[in-house]
């Protein structure tokens, strides 16, 4: 039987003398609590704190990362477990479908999700044998076992984490009764939320006509009047503010902003509501993008935190969209403009102290070429940290290559776990933090940066720049 | 006399628990037998087992990477023997041909050509000095002298450079009697074929029109009717079959694919016919891509590994296409876009078990962005090994780091050569497994991978997975 | 206080072999005279030889790096002295300009304006401890102290700077008096120009037919009818040719190069000179790519070494440009294209052995896929060394690791510095000479290369390559 070991050095490179300042420097931040800015969780985990219920339920089936990979090896989504919306009869026994992960585990060798998931097996529950299928059942019995007990419901592994502050991420529509519950229960855990309003700014949305007219309701706002859609917004968006919120986030096709005369764009925004019949793709992209516009104009007064996503054709597989709907890992990144689609904004915004613009990227030809010489010019203009598929060791070394001699470390706003994996969390921060530790190492030992530098710069990315960025 | 030395660390990272743990993984892979599913020699080697002509005509005028680097540097390509269309005279005494190389050698220091031919040199002709123009007679007789011998007939070398299996590619209207021949001739080589149509579905391939007539001929199929053009392609595809082909092979300018109705595509095909007086661009594009969608749908039935490399513009330097012909160094990469342009080909056949896509690209800005995403989702889909200009040292290294992660190893192919060089098979081999081992090495270095697991790797890499993805 | 550390092995690799390898071969070119063939240093500075002003004068105001990343920052360019236009009072005190800059200097870390700054503060000035705010008037004094002093101005920096030839650029409209006033002079530094002819070939620069007049005038031609301008271009390229220079520079928005039938072009130009109202963005583009061509065939003449540098977006801030004017650190890279953009010129000139194109890039995704095949073939082209935005440790490693597997090192010119900060001059051919020989260390070390192959190319790219290449 295999041991399962989580070496202290990993991810340190392999030279002595870098390794060595790499320790150095990771056990000085390797404590430190973990600002989570930007994620997925689900409020009610913290608000109703019952147990997870199983381990596929916990660990597989809300995991993109790993469904994604296990499909691309020949499983179908059904046989792990996913609600099929077809009739497919979908696996109903959790214990399957963690066998069927099990016998597969070693499609993960070389990538994140296998040193996420390593530590979850190693440190939350204390597995000492690596995933195998002989083990399959073994792991199964322990991690059911353990989900069981006071420890591993969600708020004491919040605290066991040492998560300062996490963040989640809603729709305006949203009423954040969770996020209410959490704050009523005495309970210490920092957790708020992230204003998401993709579904009401993007006509492209399946739903975004019925979400406008829901929107209005909330707010008692008339949302299919352009001025009233806008005051809508501005109510939902203090809304979230009180619930803690202090980001927005904008997950486009495109970067694209527009700057639209006021007149012009209620224009618009009655051709948007009256329709996809009368809407072309033109003017889908010029109303998301004239309101990004509107989105920094309003973070101006509500301080609100900007982060734009853009760059992905989300549920490339259309039977896979159809017969299990929407994030089954079927999304792929696509070359992406930043220059020209981020000029409208920056030219109005980009020099305005109110304003902070994280900007995000799942295309790396934009780290030097573009993205860095924007953040290294407009002080509005942070960089977010490595992605979504680029969140790994070798994305993380890439990001900090290229970006860091035009964009400089302060231009970064340390890391983002960006999951609804929660039990990953502190894996996936443990993962960065010895990455940038092995990256400022190498700038130490070959002589670029002194070392009281890099434990200063180290102890940033690991935890202030996040906490500044993000207002927290 | 600078010395000629093949270290036997070459190519290993130079940090020391590294380069160990390289070497030995490397040690365990060094001897397996060489699988190459993808290439181009010419199977009349094989067939009539005569010796090679002369060094210059062995190794450097079959070679574009070779002459386009002296050509780089102001050697007129008739000065290295290429014959001309156009009347000019070429260099006709091989030794002369051999100098100009000998003389300019230093300018391949730093490519892999220089890897190779090092090993050419040493290996397979025990040459001790390194090439130089001191040195060019004495290597130019050595090497004549040796290809008189019949340890150098291709047999003999095809042997003891224990090739498993060697894939040659042809176009549908060959007759692949050079592969008979092998057949008939009791010798145990397994030297197959591969099917690689472009000619006959590309309607911009300049004898388009009279090969689909040729193609016709050789069937007994109206090849200039739709429904006929289809049958003769299924019936080259199971002469292939017999032949020993597990792969067709298709290198198109872009990835398009396109998902037309019958009807639909029987008018294009008609337009397609009538010549290129009433094809646009844009009709040539569709066509081929609407063929790449048949050619997938008849792998589905026999079983053919189907392979895409797009992206060169090919014969970018008009005058030397007019007075040298193709494949003459002069094409160039450009950049590739995937996710749309496969999306058709992939939502309908990429969960197919009979179909196995493999992909290959000259813009490595896709292995992170586009190819690692989209083979880690669609169960078809395969990466193929960095490709030509990437067929290098750090090319192969930018592949592991850039696709692994996201796409994990088991969703690539191990290596291809790709080569019409037959004397640096070995070499190309060689090179891969080396790479591949210090990539390895660094993960498990860095404890990200387990020794054992490594090892499976390295196997997996050098042999298995090129052994099990081709079907052989 | 923390000390200021020019370390030996700076920007040396870490693992002990490469580093003694590195160092060994640095060792051998370190002393080497500096060849600095593009550039934007003020010839006036040699021409009259004053004492420069004062640090901010020096070191802040004229590096669009520096106040650049400070801009990022947060602080106003008005604040770091840089005058506006728009009546905004700008800081008048260097001294409050030096403490802006100095209390940021953290900012910088990790940049190569920090390696650049280092240096010129350890070697230059002799300071012994890190610049910080604590240390600002420190610095301040002892650099303004020593400004005044013989030992510092231009000419004596000069020389010990070890600078065998120094290039300038000038536009086609300079009556290059400063060069005739060194020339005249007697003293013996090398200080030559370069044709920059944009404002004149391009007919978006916003002066264009004003410049035209004025051409016209400065020769003695019609410089408002074709054959006149290009009269008038051959006679200033000749003029120009008398003060020194070998090459011309052309930095055009992208690569792209057009074949025009001269009347095709004269009708063009008829159109050009009308003016803007007349003229389309797609004129502008194909008169600029035929003017290239022209420079080309003029380049065949005269035997100028001509350079491309696309692909920037200048001025991204409209509210920048309007108050502070160009070259304010709002420039940002964009995707550039080379394959079908240079087709032309190559197809006409690139076989040309009275050609010599060198061509730039800031996208470094054209490295490996575009740049290094394009060179890899065409005897004419050349690759220049990483530029601006990539003139950096990390950037330099891209470039020799992307570039030299298909261009080899014999298709690159070794390192230009580019920059009008003349003190940094060594620093940054002291950065370029430290990464290539750590690059060429590796392929010692990992027996890729010999060792007196290596200390060839060191010398190569420290110093032959570029004396060679623009013909010095």
């Amino acid at each position: 039987m295999p041991e399962l070991r989580l070496h202290p050095d990993r991810l340190f490179p392999g030279d002595p003398a870098t390794r060595t300042m790499a320790r150095e420097l990771y056990e000085a931040v390797a404590g430190l609590p973990i600002i989570s800015p930007h994620g997925h969780c689900d409020p009610a985990w913290f608000a109703d704190n019952v147990p997870f219920p199983n381990p596929a339920e916990l660990l597989i089936k809300p995991d993109h990362y790993v469904f994604r990979m296990l499909h691309s090896a020949g499983v179908p989504l059904e046989e792990l477990g996913l609600p099929s919306s077809d009739g497919t009869p979908s696996e109903a026994d959790p214990r399957v479908v963690w066998r069927q992960f099990a016998e597969r585990y070693h499609l993960f060798r070389g990538t994140p999700s296998r040193l996420w998931l390593d530590w979850v097996f190693a440190e939350v529950f204390g597995l000492e044998q690596r995933l195998t299928a002989d083990v399959a059942d073994a792991y199964y019995d322990a991690i059911e076992a353990a989900l069981t007990t006071p420890a591993f419901r969600p708020r004491a592994l919040f605290e066991r984490f040492n998560i300062e502050v996490l963040a989640t991420t809603e729709s305006p529509l949203d009423p954040l009764e969770h996020h209410a519950a959490i704050a009523k229960s005495g309970w210490s855990g920092r957790v708020i939320t992230a204003f998401r309003p993709d579904n009401v700014l993007d006509p492209d949305q399946p739903d975004f006509r019925a979400d406008l007219a829901r929107l209005g309701e909330i707010t008692g706002e008339d949302a299919l009047s352009y001025k009233g859609y806008l005051r809508a917004l501005e109510n939902r968006r203090a809304f979230f503010r009180e619930a803690g919120a202090t980001s927005t986030d904008h997950g486009h096709p495109t970067a694209a902003t527009f700057d639209l005369e006021p007149d012009e764009a209620e224009r618009l925004f009655a051709r948007v509501t009256r329709g996809a019949g009368t809407l072309t793709p033109a003017d889908a992209e010029v109303f998301r993008g004239h309101m990004l516009m509107q989105m920094a104009r309003m973070s101006l007064d509500d301080g609100m935190v900007m982060q734009i996503h853009p760059g992905v054709t989300r549920n490339h597989d259309a039977a896979t969209l159809r017969r299990f709907g929407r994030d089954k890992g079927a999304d792929v990144p696509t070359a992406t403009e930043y220059v020209q689609a981020l000029k409208p904004l920056l030219n109005r915004y980009g020099a305005d102290p109110r304003l902070t613009l994280i900007v995000f990227t799942l295309d790396e030809t934009s780290y030097s070429r573009e993205l860095a010489p924007l953040a290294g010019f407009y002080p509005a203009m942070k960089l977010g940290p490595p992605w979504w598929f680029h969140d790994s060791p070798e994305g993380m070394r890439r990001f900090r290559e290229q970006a860091t001699e035009t964009a400089g470390f302060y231009n970064t706003v340390g890391f983002n776990d960006d999951t609804r994996a929660f039990l990953s969390i502190p894996a996936r921060h443990d993962v960065a933090r010895r990455m940038d530790c092995g990256f400022l190492a190498r700038l130490v030992v070959e002589h670029r940066l002194e070392l009281d530098e890099a434990h200063q710069l180290a102890r940033g990315l690991a935890y202030d720049f996040a906490k500044a960025a993000y207002k927290l």
